[in-house]
């Protein structure tokens, strides 16, 4: 058969505020692959089907001499990130043809891969719950993790306890609130629309309420003391969570999406409660409590899912050429659920 | 025989920066006392030999309709803190004349009480190392067990760790110091004069530097990463350590003494550190692990202070009229030690 289109997304350019389309990211169609032919010395290709766009993945946009926890992304390359891949020929005797393979995919239409460990906490997905594999990008996918891996690890939830969760409504928000409703919690959530309001209502979120039109610290100091935090966002919602927090109270610290844009960030002047009130702060990422939660995530999520008992939204946004605006709906927090690239049909 | 006088050191006005003496707080001589006739009531006399300064003391002057971990002092009241005093008279059986009581007492010569629950958080000193009583006002005392109680609870030292200690050179810094110095940990520390740098190295600090000449950014990364922060200031020394940390580090937020005196603080303006590092933040007051550590405290750290294990300097100021030039200075950080009022001889 004669070579096809291998489209992808490469890295072009280091943003200084928020990415921006078509010149952060470009859209190549230049590159060809022959599914039928392409050598595999011994590894297997995969049909890139779905791939996730994530907030995280601004802090990859940098200059690669600038440490962190993530790698940049190297300039002139595919941007990567998760995704689920379908196996369409093989000849690593591990991995079968038709399988399904969750981990990091460079985001173009076909990849060939010698061994698993190349995709980083991979996993053949067996989907016995016949989920739609974008969820598995979501709720049962990275951001899932992120929610279930630190609540169990560090909220210490009690029956009654007060919990706030910043943007409530994306897929780590949104999956937070859900276990915290199962603990026996009262749940505070924040998100910045209308639209994602009926969401974090609709999951049970006791009170949920519009950043963007109400004073974090009001809603907080008449609903709380606030007993767990769940912090996605930073500066001036982590300022109201210190405020309103009650003694002991618990910060789970998963990210700061108000400062990824800007160098410009509220600074958090009420530092100080932090031994007044004798809090715990538990920064993590999601890689570090992997190991240890891996397994239980997949025998109880993915259950839960199907059962209704944790609800999901998700934004499908199709074909490759869209990442690059895609990227910059979430770093605006304009999309309307877990932004996810529909790369192909199986 | 003929009443003596009982003076006093009255909370008089509310600071808006630093301290001043004669106007936040006053002495007071008029009170009078008969040591020998005072009714008892069932209680006992106390005669108080020595008073601690503590930085502590700043955020106790302040409205009292706002909350904090501390009551604030009330007006017109004297003020109190932690103290050690000799039983004069006694119709209490559970207290014998002679004994040597730690607690929290009152800025006065002489005071009743009914019982030893007054004192708050008291105990009978048997002293068997015969150490100068003001020593259970510092590194036997409050900030010792300050240092003592966190770092058992939250330091999860290895042998090679560093350490970063800001106000080194105080009580709390300086038996952090030498707790780490014992664990086979490098130790970092700051302090503000030549002087208590040269303390710092005398108890083994490896690193010490003056952050008001030398950088302490510079400093961290030079000798850094730091796995332990104990954290005693707070804005642009949090700020470094933040950015200085290694990965997984412990933050013991133990006080932020550059805030007390000023809204106008530095803010910290690299939080984001704390997830990407999967950092974790102890705040504390000792109040919460007193009852789990302080038999051990008292049981290991007197005997270590004698045997010369654990060294401490003071800055003694003789008598009550010298108390409020003594809370500016512990502000001020221009005290050469820890910081008591010698009240009376015994």
């Amino acid at each position: 058969m004669a070579p096809v289109r291998n489209s992808r997304v490469i890295f072009n350019e280091i943003p200084s505020g928020y990415p921006e389309p078509g010149k952060t990211v470009v859209y190549d169609v230049s590159p060809k692959i022959d599914p039928y032919a392409v050598p595999l010395n011994g590894g297997f290709l995969v049909k890139i089907l779905v791939l996730s766009i994530d907030p995280y993945m601004r802090g990859r946009m940098r200059d690669p001499s600038i440490e962190s926890y993530q790698p940049a992304f190297p300039l002139g390359q595919p941007i990567d990130n998760f995704g689920v891949g379908l196996v369409v020929r093989s000849e690593n005797p591990a991995i079968k043809v038709g399988q399904h393979l969750y981990g990091f995919y460079d985001f173009q239409e076909y990849s060939v891969y010698r061994d698993l460990t190349e995709l980083r906490r991979a996993r053949v997905l067996d989907n016995e719950q016949t989920l739609p594999w974008s969820a598995y990008l979501g709720v049962c996918g990275m951001p899932g993790q992120t929610a279930f891996y630190a609540w169990n690890e560090f909220s210490r939830a009690k029956k009654g306890d007060v919990v706030f969760v910043t943007a409530g409504a994306g897929p780590v928000g949104s999956t937070v609130i859900q276990l915290a409703k199962q603990a026996g919690c009262k749940v505070i959530a924040s998100a910045g629309s209308e639209e994602k309001i009926a969401f974090l209502k609709s999951i049970g979120t006791d009170v949920a309420f519009n950043y963007k039109t109400e004073k974090t610290l009001d809603v907080l100091l008449r609903e709380g003391p606030i007993n767990i935090y769940w912090d996605n966002v930073g500066g001036e919602s982590l300022e109201a969570a210190l405020e309103a927090a009650a003694w002991h109270a618990r910060f789970i610290m998963c990210g700061m999406i108000s400062s990824y844009n800007s160098v410009d960030d509220h600074p958090v002047k009420n530092l100080s409660q932090i031994f007044a009130k004798s809090l715990t702060l538990h920064g993590f990422t999601v890689a570090v409590l992997h190991d240890k939660y891996v397994d239980r995530f997949y025998a109880e999520v993915p259950r839960m899912v199907a059962e209704g008992k944790i609800r999901f939204k998700e934004d499908v946004s199709r074909g490759l050429e869209s990442a690059g605006e895609a990227i910059l709906e979430v770093q605006k927090g304009r999309n309307k659920g877990k932004m996810v690239i529909l790369v192909a049909e199986e």
